[in-house]
C-alpha cells in the first residue's frame, strides 16, 4: 500500500485539475513553494497591483514545445523569456506575468518541479513577478511522454522614451541582431532527430529586457524591435517589408551563425534565417546610431555576438534580399510554417 | 486536386502553428475577422493601453473542457466569462483580455469559427476588448475529436469602492448566491453520459461584471465575492472557513437548485454544491444589507433566482454545515477533485 501510494503521488493525475483538495495541495507544495511572492501568495482570483498613470503593454503566448526539456533550457525558461521579450521589444519594462499550467496526466512531479524551478529562476533573472496563475490537467497526448503546456501573459509599463513603430523605418536604416541566430530551433530539432555535434547546440532562450533597457537608456534612435521567434529573422524582416513598404538587403557574411548551427541547419535542411530564436531580437536603427547601439550590445552578456546584418532600402517591390557569401543574391521568403512544428 | 485542397483547408494542420504565412492567414481570416478592434488589429507583440493611476487586477485561467461545445455555451463562452468573472469578483471592472488559442490538428475550421464567434459575442456582452493573442497548434489527443484549449488572462481596474477581503467576514454575515447552482457541471456531465431530461440542462456560463457593478453601485457592505467554478459553492465556502477561521451554516431549502439539476445530480451521484458553475458567485454581505443586495440581484437578468442560502457563525472548529430539507445536519467537505475532470 505505501508503495502504491508513493507511485500514485509521483505523477500528475486527473484529480490534480479538479479544483479540490488535491489541486490546492499541488499548488501549495509544488508551485507556491518556489514562486512565492506578495502578489501570488494570497491565491485569490487575481493579483492586485498598484499602477501609476502611463501606458500599459499587455501580451500573451502559449508554449507547446516538444521535448519540454532540451539543451539550454526547458518549457519554463521559454514561457518566461518569451513573454518578457514580447514586452521588452514593445519598449516596455516587464512588471508581472501570469502562469497558466496545463499538465498532462502522467507528468512526473519531479519534472514539474524542475520546470517550476526554471520559471522561478528566469523570472528572477528578468525581474518580473509571477503574479497570478491557474493549473489544469488534461489527458496525455501520447504514450511516450507526458508533458505540459504553458501560457504566460505579461504586463509591462511602456517606457516614455521608446519611440518604436514600423512606420518610422526609412531607407538607409540599419538592421541589427543581438547575436547568433537559429540556435533555439536547431537545438530542438537536433534533439528530436538524435543529432549530436562536437560543440553542443543549446537553446538561446533568455529574457532580453535587461539588454533592451540598456539600449533605450542610450537615447539612440531605435525605430523598431521584434524578437525573432517562430518564423525566425526571416519572418520579422518579412513583416518589416510588408508593413513599411520597404526592402531589406541582408548580407550573409554579416549574419551571426555559429559553425555548429550552420552545420546542423545543413544536416536538417533548414535555413538559419527562418529558424526560431528565443533570445534574439531584430532591431532597426537610424544609420547614424548603428555603431553606438552595436557597441552597447557587445558589452551585454546577451549581445556579445551582435551584428549589423543588413540595411533598409527603397527598392521596389518590397522584398527581403540576401547577398550570399559568394556575392549572389536570393530572395528570402516568409517561412510557410510547416518546417518546424511545436518549436516554442 | 481541388477537392484535396478543399479538404486540407477545412481543418487545422500543424503548419497553422508554425508562425509563417499559414499562421498569418488563419489569424487574419478566422480570428481577426471577428475580433477586430483598435488594440488587436496592429498584430504587434502586445497591446498598448492607456492606464490612469489606480490599482490594476491581473488574472488568468486556462480552459480544457470536453466537449468543447455543450448546451448553453462552448469553450469560447467559458474562456471569456471565466476570466471576466475572476476580475469582477475581485471588485474590478474588466478592461481587456488576452486570448491564447491552442488548437489540435484536425480541428474543423467551422468549429473554430463558431468558438471565435462565441468569444466575440461574450466579450461584447462583457464590454471587454480582446487586446492581444497567440495561436499554437498541437497534435490531437484522441482519434475521436480534435478540440482546442484556450487560455485567457485579463486586466481590470479595481473599483475604489470595493472593500473585499475574507478577513472582513464576521459572524452573522449572510451568504448569498446569484442563482441556481451546479448547472454548468451537470450540463457537461449529462452530455458526456448521454443523459437527457424533459427540461434541457444548460451551462450557466455568463459574464457577471454587469451584475457585480450594479451591486457595488448600491454602496452595500459587500465583504467577499468569489465565482463558484471548479469545486462549486462548497469549494468557495471551504475557502471562507479556512481563511476567515469561521463556520458557515447553509440551508438546503434555500440553496437554489432547479428540479432538473437536482434530478441530474442524483442520477450522476453528484452533490450540486460541489459542481462547477460558470455564471454564479458567492457573496458575503453584512446582515443589514442582505435584503438590499438580494433585491438588486433579482432585477438583474443573471440574478433572478438569487438567494440567501446561509449565514456565517463563530462555531468551532470552522466548518461548513448543511441543514438538510428534513432538518438533519451534515458537514460539507471541500471536494477532492476527482469527481469532474475537465469540466472547465
Amino acid at each position: 500500500m505505501p508503495v502504491m501510494q508513493e507511485s500514485a503521488e509521483a505523477q500528475i493525475v486527473a484529480a490534480h485539475g479538479g479544483g479540490g483538495a488535491l489541486t490546492q495541495a499541488l499548488i501549495r507544495e509544488r508551485v507556491l513553494a518556489r514562486l512565492s511572492n506578495a502578489l501570488l501568495d494570497p491565491l485569490t482570483d487575481g493579483a492586485v497591483l498598484p499602477w501609476s498613470a502611463g501606458k500599459l503593454v499587455f501580451t500573451t503566448d502559449s508554449y507547446v514545445v516538444t521535448p519540454i526539456e532540451f539543451p539550454g533550457g526547458d518549457i519554463g525558461t521559454l514561457a518566461v523569456s518569451g513573454t518578457v521579450n514580447d514586452l521588452a521589444v514593445m519598449g516596455a519594462d516587464p512588471v508581472a506575468i501570469s502562469l497558466g499550467l496545463i499538465l498532462e496526466e502522467g507528468l512526473s512531479l519531479d519534472c514539474l518541479d524542475r520546470i517550476i524551478a526554471s520559471i522561478a529562476r528566469t523570472a528572477r533573472e528578468a525581474g518580473v513577478l509571477v503574479a497570478t496563475g491557474d493549473t489544469k490537467v488534461i489527458e496525455r497526448r501520447s504514450e511516450a511522454d507526458a508533458g505540459l503546456l504553458i501560457n504566460t501573459a505579461g504586463i509591462g509599463r511602456l517606457r516614455p522614451d521608446a519611440r518604436l513603430g514600423v512606420e518610422r523605418i526609412g531607407p538607409g536604416d540599419c538592421v541589427l541582431v543581438n547575436g547568433r541566430i537559429g540556435e533555439h530551433g536547431l537545438a530542438i530539432m537536433s534533439v528530436r532527430q538524435g543529432l549530436e555535434f562536437d560543440t553542443p547546440l543549446r537553446s538561446d532562450a533568455a529574457p532580453l529586457n535587461g539588454l533592451t533597457s540598456d539600449l533605450f537608456d542610450l537615447g539612440a534612435d531605435i525605430k523598431f524591435m521584434r524578437d525573432a521567434t517562430r518564423g525566425g529573422v526571416a519572418g520579422v524582416l518579412a513583416d518589416v517589408c510588408e508593413h513599411a513598404g520597404l526592402s531589406v538587403e541582408i548580407d550573409e557574411r554579416q549574419a551571426p551563425v555559429s559553425r555548429t548551427a550552420r552545420h546542423a541547419a545543413e544536416m536538417l535542411g533548414l535555413d538559419p534565417l527562418t529558424v526560431a530564436n528565443e533570445g534574439k531580437l531584430v532591431c532597426v536603427v537610424a544609420a547614424g546610431d548603428c555603431q553606438r547601439v552595436l557597441q552597447r550590445m557587445w558589452v551585454h552578456p546577451l549581445g556579445r555576438h551582435a551584428a549589423c546584418m543588413g540595411v533598409v532600402t527603397d527598392r521596389r517591390p518590397p522584398l527581403v534580399e540576401l547577398v550570399t557569401r559568394v556575392g549572389g543574391r536570393r530572395i528570402v521568403q516568409r517561412p510557410h510554417g510547416a518546417e518546424l512544428p511545436r518549436i516554442c
